[in-house]
């Protein structure tokens, strides 16, 4: 498993975390835990925005549907980056840390009335609108409420990032934004001229997730200016700010090869300058939305072994006290992770196993093929990179509790997500009169 | 959309179930909103156990990671079945409806101590012991409880049932149980004489879910009776229950061909009858463990119809307020599901759309061209035989609270799981002092 963040082999032979070792966290917290990188954390968001701010007009907004606690609405608000929500639910979340409502954009494909009108009483700084009927209707709510309410649009720009099927999100068929070669997203450009509520602030795109080839940027920034240059020249407006989404590539497993957050910057800051050079438009603000890239290295999940299955001549199964419950992207997307014994951290590999989830279901297979120590029961299993769509996209399948989250940092632990008890998940359950 | 259980399109054009218009449980309820058919879903219970009742000794235990909640319990309850629960949060909220513990099953490739402890303090009816490292866990913690423990053994027979990649639980390379063709099985019959706490009372497996051909069960049977006698014949244990797992096909979608509960009784009960005469072994009490039989065709699920979006000569795809939140099983496994309006019931078919979810993810997809009445915004979309594994396996992917359930009968809507709130979403958030 490869080292990330703050990670080191301690004396003792164990993982440790933000300086504090994992066999600790696992004594005070319990397994299955999931542990964030607190110095990796703010680390990414300021080399992130520094590299763009070194390079011009821009923002950094945290993706927060990579993990969006509490906690880490406020150290994003604390490293002074913005935040992407995408539901009512993120947008509760910052509000109760008073985050700054101005740095808030709200995506999303069909955000409910309610949603929508929870975001302009909010005040929130950018709606990125999606589709017609969503300029209808928020238009129509922002009347009502006596706001203005600054735009702007997700485009479709038909361009399709080299990942996996799931996650390719620029392409012409699908379900986000105006679609740029047929025409529609000039005009819905054209439309905002009878919603005078809106105000046209810029665009939006985002071409996929977890991109390694930064020419797929480039060449998104370059079809997104043209589009802005074209814009003006029809309607006249301004594009001020030019949201190129996220998508930056992290290390996840043997094969991926992130690149520093400055070649993401290279690959479209200059472009953006020379096409506004060349178009003769302003040069807009550019804005980016990691979430993965920020919070995905920073997250360990740590889990207990229990038992295993040695099925000779075809494989060896451990069983962790989580799976597709706590991580459900292998299932999802087919992910591959990295492990590690923590408690065996400098021991060598000695057998290759493959490591099976809890859920009574086959499909719940965190890991094949992983080279590990000699493997016993009481075994503390790491594995890496679960920041991003870990917690996010976690279930109570088999009515499983979900975990609890740990901030680490400065040889610190402190809980950020309280562990789901029995109690809570039968919380919301009712038994009516007459079955009682 | 093929209207199953009490479905009926009313005087108003409306859909209805169990005698109550969907459009007043929308009225009541909102969306989304599972909506669960009580005679559906008793008669589901009762038409199984009385097909199997009518062919000899056995018992129909209902397999609740299908759907869990303490009103499904009591129903399950009320007709009579067994329980099989597969995690601590299972059986607690059987324990909380006060089931009948004798007649659940505990089981899972890897129980933690904590939920062994808890099943055997309880007098669990039977505990299916999947490994070797469970059988010498279970046996310390009996012990140490002063408890026997009733076990049966669950056999990975070598089986592949004809069906999705990750719902084949038979084959050898699989995480679940004790290797049928490789002799691991018999060495685990054989090694429970070094285990006196625990009581064998026979075998269980599972070969797949949502199997239509009634010739793997039959098969199964065969494999697995032959295998008793061997066990009668190597150890002289006798095998009283036959647990043959679940996985008894439901429609879901047009080319499902669901055959009715006799035809899984006549596959299996008379070869075990036929084969225990044969080999000369005591014909053992037969115990099935369906779950999405039961509720997968008693469950639906409302959603409103939001922003859409027409791509010409491509696609249209119209959006509803829910999603792979609440229904992971189009992303997991690429299962399709059929959907009428349920405000336009009985208008024809006018135009052919794709259903996607709100979740910021191109995979959040329902359905894929599906044909409806005109559509539009405000529409109730009504997808049916949701009522397995969506409660189950839901998720508040992008902070999206999870829905409302009710139980729907004689007219009558009574609520069973409360729809959860923002603040439900931030409850277990912690925010550290040093973040204050």
């Amino acid at each position: 498993m490869k080292l990330q963040g703050t990670m080191r082999i301690n004396e003792a032979g164990h993982l440790e975390i933000g300086g504090v070792d994992t066999l600790d966290l696992v004594k005070e917290f319990g397994t299955p835990l999931w542990v964030l990188d607190e110095r990796a954390f703010r680390e990414n968001c300021r080399k992130l925005k520094e590299a763009f701010a070194s390079a011009g007009d821009s923002q950094v907004i945290y993706a927060s549907k990579a993990l969006c606690t509490m906690a880490t609405c406020i150290l994003v608000k604390e490293e002074g980056l913005g935040l992407d929500v995408v539901s009512g639910g993120e947008l509760h979340t910052a509000l109760a840390v008073d985050f700054p409502v101005e740095k808030i954009y709200f995506h999303g494909n069909n955000k409910t009335p309610e949603e929508i009108e929870m975001a302009v009483k909010n005040r929130v700084g950018i709606i990125v609108v999606d589709n017609f009927y969503e300029m209808e209707l928020l238009n129509r709510i922002c009347q009502r409420e006596g706001r203005e309410q600054r735009i702007i649009l997700r485009i479709s720009p038909g361009i399709e990032a080299h990942t996996h099927e799931y996650i390719k999100t620029g392409q012409i068929d699908s379900k986000f934004g105006f679609t740029l070669p047929n025409g529609q997203a000039l005009e819905a450009v054209k439309r905002l001229s009878d919603y005078p509520s809106l105000i046209y602030t810029g665009l939006h795109c985002h071409i996929g997730s977890q991109i390694f080839e930064m020419e797929s940027f480039a060449h998104t920034a370059d079809v997104m200016m043209a589009f802005v240059a074209q814009i003006r020249e029809e309607t006249g407006l301004v594009t001020t700010e030019l949201n190129l989404g996220g998508g930056f590539g992290i290390y996840y497993y043997e094969g991926d090869e992130p690149v520093p957050p400055e070649a993401w910057v290279q690959a479209v800051m200059p472009c953006v300058k020379e096409k506004a050079a060349e178009f003769g438009v302003p040069v807009p603000r550019v804005v980016v939305e990691p979430g993965r890239a920020i919070v995905g290295p920073a997250g360990t999940t740590l889990y207990t072994v229990g038992s295993y299955k040695d099925i000779p001549g075809i494989r060896k199964y451990i069983a962790v006290d989580g799976g597709m419950g706590d991580n459900p992207r292998p299932a999802l997307y087919g992910s591959k992770y990295e492990a590690m014994l923590a408690n065996k951290a400098n021991q060598p590999p000695e057998e290759t196993v493959s490591v099976a989830g809890k859920c009574c279901e086959s499909g719940d297979m965190l890991l094949w093929d992983v080279k590990l120590p000699r493997v016993e029961p009481g075994d503390i299993l790491a594995v890496s990179a679960t920041g991003a769509y870990n917690y996010a996209m976690s279930m109570n399948y088999n009515r499983i509790p979900r975990p609890a989250m740990v901030l680490v940092g400065n040889g610190q632990a402190d809980l950020i997500l309280k562990r789901e008890t029995y109690d809570d998940l039968i919380r919301n359950d009712v038994v009516p009169a007459r079955l009682r």
